[in-house]
């Protein structure tokens, strides 16, 4: 049984309308979610380029809500200044581009921000044994990082619990978020086994409906869980 | 005596205003210029991430002006096809990066678009003596790339000149374009060493003045040249 | 004490005579081997190169046996369609080399292969844990990777049997698979510790004796196991 | 006009038969080529991966021409010693991938071989001036490389005619050979710009006929150049 | 209750003054103290360049200790054996540096030498699992690997301490070293927690003493633990 | 006929005694060299590792003299900030690794050193063409750089002759430094071919004579030129 911590919801933009960037945060915001968050990709820890600190700035400067940015990147180390600078609240970086792990967590609080990482599919959660009472947050893929709109991989949701289940033995305090094919049917699964922040991109971001639609049958598909 | 083309002029989203991009994009057209271009930035070629094909949709959805993406990355011919079907008109890499640069003009090609190859400062003009009348165009870097709002580098005037003298020579329809610190003063230096189009990226976008008025000084400046 | 599976022998063509490569393949079918293994090196995650695809397609030509085609490179995911399409039936990659191994299992099965992971001999089975129930193979190598020949190390056997027990209690059905210095005398004990599928490259192909012989040898030390 | 040296034929294996490398080997010594090249490619420096010094080995037992190894590999210099000691009479690196390029000429010859220089399509012959009198072979690549039965790049025939005229007028003896895309059609043309030596992949090795007729066919076209 | 070994101190030479190399090791010599260690940094693996073999060869003519090379490096494969020419004893190697570490194990000792392996701080134990019985000595750091004179980070006592029981249950002789941020505060909870060497750089050699001194009130910190 | 620029020495202090560095560095001062150079290797530009920052601080505290860094590592971009504090007057990177030359220059310059950029054997002087008018120093290798007591290479000659000529048709002032196999014999050469920096490693630091003498021998030998 589950401690009852709030859950979140983080609108991811990679599915947003980026010609109207500044519009879609707001329409975010106004539905009532928790954070934004920003997926950077640089085409080398990821087949995909997607955005910078530029986009960041532009988001920083059209919401009062934090802003995560997560770095699909190889090398994160060079721009923690630069994602600090760009206005961003939280820090996500791979375990697997930091050999020096604990060096960049360590970066990203003396920039006064707060520090995450983040874990493929595969890759098991007791590589951040000796790293984890460090991190505000824990970011489970639900997909392999690198486009919006892929189907949820049900094999990650053992892996949710058995990392809820450490932080809770160890009285860690840190987020446990998950990104990747989260929508109405998975979301009440990965809250079921112990995530309280959920990325969602296209089940958000889709141009089939509003912002606060999409926002709104989301957290009706949680109200039970 | 340089041959009586048209100069052209292309504004840069690097300095322009992401919350609202397709907006910036329509001003630009309005203000009559001839090309968008895109800095693709991959924080490995150059020190700075960017944007990638995404934004190039978002800009292909608001304007119908032929855009240019400009790949300052590295290992860019995996990502040739991801920018063609983005909706580039122009693909430009660079010299520094390929290794295979005929190999990959062949690949913006058979993908249907303009071939350009761009050159870095310190590259000299004859790196691409065997590969020049395959080439739709030739960027000459006139600041390092990776950030946008640097100073001119009056040392690249005559090397834009020795270009312009061999398409000359050998007959050559190919665009030499020139990007960095172009302005009102440095403009008509370049076209009159010999380029043909001129990317503009603050010089345009600067939250000082309209783009329309932007636009309209730069054309003021190139009237005499 | 291990379920009753069948034990399978793979010759590995890396100790065969290249320059007849088609009889060689021929021989060990003939025997009445299980696979053939082919691998694949490229110098750059291992200090050798052997061969690609094109030496998959002659293979495939040559037999109706399954092919493994064991990717000890790096980046693999750029050369999964070329195996698949040369020829082979499974493809095994490492898991130090694939920072997202969901994905390219994925792109493999996608390919309509079975997946492989081959896991070094300093690399803990536990890295398998989250990707393991998606295998169809999981590949223990028993020396370093790079070059025939090489000596069995005997610290391989107690991670054999502690990746046995995971197959057996998460009812996994999942090959077993060994690779390097299988001989007469290691041949028992890696089965005796639970694999059911053994690489064998000079044991087979070694110049002292006809394949039929080699195999006959090693089929009569599986014998009493 | 060009000195009157004999022009040799050069097969590749890279389209020859792999499951009877030492009959296809044996069938072109019969018709009376000068060497055989083997390709040499790590899937790095380019987009495919074919053979390493096990091939040379087997192609060494099969034959007494002179062997050529072409490294289309980055890194060579790991790999010198070898293909020195599988047999290989001339070792070809890539200009591209060596920015120590005199250390690994030297290394070439201090282990006994005939040490040659490729350019791709793209680069310009006065990147070898420095090491030029140092060579034994220049291989100017017609196609790119990476793959067998590419079409012939005429702009490469300017090229050969400015490396031809730089030999003779620094009287230097080094071997013009050339690689991609050689046919009955193309074969002239090299010739006739200056190459000396002709590597041929699938003009030779194409199951539509004997490797005999084909090298006759070839040299008939060259009968009268 | 932790075995009776005794504590060796280890100072590192990274704080040492560079000018008068000899002398600070024979100060330390002097001192009584057990190994000098060489902090060799490559500016890849970790954010800074200090010294290689030469250095070595200076500190093995200045005194008779054991020499400890701790290679922060990348592909240190290439330099195992320029180390043990140089004269180090002990040759310490990253986990996060070697996908093949059983590999660089072997080649370690085969140049006859002691063979160590260095886990970062964020680095968990039983990534060791299967090499620990091959190893002469673990290196735990107790801070990111880069630089002189950083702060002790206490989340790495109980991973110290894992270490030790692994080590005491698997009855295994390997010396346990620690390295980072080590004074007189520290060296207590650390040998308390399992370590049996001490590397020292700023508490040994830091211009405020004497090297005798420094290492007597180490000494006199360790006495009562 | 070359203008009578004053000859430099300039030892290397690669080959000194490492174990006695301020003292060697003294009595080169003593000696009247005009400079100290500092053979910063990474071991992964070239195949050695040497020294960093530390021992650039350790000349600095025991001369006058400039210093000047000459880095052999790529990347360099990362380590201008950290050699320029150490106490370098020169850094001297090398074109091979530099795509972004001309930023770096401007980096270093910035730092408020002088720039200098360093060309392998191979490398022909036109690559420097449009970087030559901002350069301090041009460095001519006159063997590989990697390794101290290497044999230098006459096919240098020419291309020191050839730079000479365009610092002098530029009128550019600008230093024309060698590196690599000077002694009293080769070091009339390359004077007489344009030199006027000589750097001199194991002429000056050999053990078989003071550094005065050898010094002194080096002077004699170009008394004459």
């Amino acid at each position: 049984p589950q401690s009852p911590v709030a859950i979140g919801l983080v609108p991811s933009i990679l599915s947003a309308d980026f010609s109207r960037l500044g519009e879609q945060v707001r329409e975010a915001e106004e539905a009532g979610v928790q954070r934004i968050q920003i997926d950077v990709m640089d085409g080398h820890f990821v087949p995909n380029i997607t955005m910078g600190p530029l986009i960041v700035e532009a988001v920083r400067r059209s919401t009062s809500l934090p802003l995560e940015a997560h770095l699909m990147i190889t090398n994160p180390e060079h721009y923690i200044e630069a994602f600090a600078r760009a206005g961003a609240d939280v820090i996500i970086v791979h375990q697997e581009t930091c050999p020096h792990l604990h060096r960049i967590v360590q970066q990203i609080k003396e920039a006064g921000k707060q520090a995450g990482v983040a874990l493929n599919p595969s890759s098991p959660v007791w590589l951040l044994e000796d790293i984890l009472s460090l991190l505000d947050l824990v970011l489970i893929m639900t997909v392999n990082p690198g486009f919006g709109g892929q189907e949820f991989i049900p094999e990650t949701l053992p892996k949710i619990a058995r990392l809820r289940q450490q932080l809770t033995e160890r009285q860690l305090h840190c987020d446990l978020e998950v990104d990747g094919g989260i929508n109405e049917h998975t979301a009440p699964l990965v809250v079921r086994a112990g995530a309280n922040l959920l990325v969602a991109g296209s089940a958000v971001y889709n141009g089939r409906e509003s912002v606060a639609a999409a926002v709104e049958r989301l957290r009706r598909a949680l109200a039970f869980t």
